[in-house]
């Protein structure tokens, strides 16, 4: 139900309604049966769902607010990925009996920052006490800023881009991050993106499903791919190199897109554009990703597992 | 993310996508960050988000298929409610490593008589295996057919009516339940509805969040509450009456609304339609719920709990 209706959870269901219970942007809010978002005009509605599950994208100990931030964050960065602004979010949460109410509550503190930042809305969701373990349903709706950005449009001979430094978000980023959602709006504005995809399980398995939804192939440089400091301090405890961490972990939660040449030399001098961009390879007809190495060889990228190959110190 | 992004599930989203792929209604369903649905012309787009949780709304021996679908039909209940048709569907789902990839195709293969019957897509969601509980989030996104029907909208006059009889539904309905899309459709399209809620918590609990939410009270005949078989059945073991149980089982997934006298008079004769209805009271001015009994006799009528003054036998 769009109204919290929770088992049991009567005074967080109140809580909730106090602290969030402003319907901004929609027509109707928590406390019917469903919310209601009144679209007047021709919109591309984005929708997507993500889960996060206790011992799979959190541990018990973990802080309630990072684990609401990060429940959030994720469904965010997938509306980033479309070019897209979210307009409202429902939350379902299974709620463990050797959880408290201020528990549930600070859940719900750690998405505030990112409902203020990017102006939307709580619409509503379902709470249940008595799980066996935590776990949080978030659906984020929103709307494409023009047209929306795909997988599959990325064409030979764009240039490849990524917004930030990859690897080692488990030291702390995967519960921090800033969902690209400013950056993607201001590349759907501004340039003829190609695939747009935001990098949740890596940069090798990200770039393999949007070569692959493209039906193209891609060659990244190995040199140009970069390295967050915490790939580089989780490299200097595993003896992997800071590379391997940049291609492998996932998490990150940058954008990875391409442009065309021409808009691939103008976004490298725009004034108007305040993000860093990184351009890490190029889009070939032949399939399949390849990575040139340091030492002047190509060689397969595949999309998971270790690439030991590169003797890459952290 | 839209596309069913698993780890470790990749012949369950294979088998999803060959399955439950079909975009019909969208411009881009499961296979991206996101799906889009293009709405073209003013709509009010009616949100609702729903989780059942294993030990709080079934039990680890039930069929899978059961489970699917009480997960759908409960969010369609809600869509229902609003008067509004589905769209498309999200699904969430944390998997505990007992359960086997058949497992989570029977519960898919349980939602699909709803999408068929319905006319809905699965736009896309998020497989998480490795959960300590089977946990399924659903989010329905539809749209009114004309305007929404809130629960706020009951005035003093108007008539209470039910979809069907009522109590009894752990013996079977609360996973066989029939979503009362098309009822709350024609509803809204043949009369000026006053207020409308889905009967999921007991029709007594349900009516004071009805006339609650529109500032006055009820007035219910005990003798026009519709019970159902099951009802009785459980009467007939608890020693509790079939009207106890109708009014405080739960999960019938009934609609529950109210109608101007003219539109009550109206409705009764209509032979356009096909569904039953039962005239179980009417809407006061005054404050607060209250159950007429056989004796002649008006007594208060709490939201929840027994109500052993009513010593009817099932």
């Amino acid at each position: 139900m769009s109204a919290f209706e929770a088992h049991g959870e009567d005074a967080l269901v109140e809580w909730l309604k106090q602290r969030f219970g402003s319907a901004d942007g929609l027509t109707l809010g928590i406390g019917d049966d469903a919310a209601i978002w009144s679209v007047r005009t021709p919109t591309e509605v984005v929708l997507t769902h993500d889960q996060v599950t206790e011992s799979v994208h959190f541990f018990p100990g973990d802080a309630p607010e990072a684990i609401g931030f990060k429940a959030l964050a994720r469904s965010l960065s997938d509306i980033a990925a479309m070019g897209a602004e979210p307009v409202t979010a429902l939350v379902g949460l299974a709620i463990p009996r050797n959880r408290s109410l201020i528990d549930c509550q600070r859940l719900f503190i750690g998405m505030e920052p990112l409902l203020e930042r990017f102006e939307l809305t709580l619409a509503g969701g379902d709470i249940n006490a008595g799980a066996n373990a935590l776990v949080i349903g978030t659906t984020v709706i929103g709307r494409c800023v023009t047209r929306p950005l795909l997988r599959s449009d990325a064409r030979p001979g764009h240039s490849l881009f990524v917004t930030g430094p990859l690897g080692g978000s488990s030291l702390g980023k995967h519960t921090t991050f800033e969902p690209r959602i400013r950056e993607a709006n201001h590349l759907a504005r501004h340039y003829e993106v190609g695939a747009m995809i935001d990098i949740s399980d890596g940069l090798a398995l990200d770039l393999h499903r949007l070569t692959e939804a493209s039906g193209v192939g891609a060659t990244v440089l190995a040199e140009a791919v970069p390295r967050s400091d915490d790939a580089h301090r989780l490299a200097g405890r595993d003896g992997r190199s800071a590379l391997e961490h940049a291609l492998a972990d996932g998490e990150d939660f940058e954008l990875l897109f391409t442009l065309p040449a021409e808009e691939a030399r103008r976004i490298e001098c725009d004034p108007s554009r305040w993000y860093p961009i990184y351009r890490i390879g190029g889009i070939e007809a032949e399939a399949g990703c390849r990575i040139l190495g340091e030492n002047g060889r190509a060689e397969s990228l595949p999309p998971s597992g270790w690439w030991h190959q590169f003797g890459e110190k952290g």
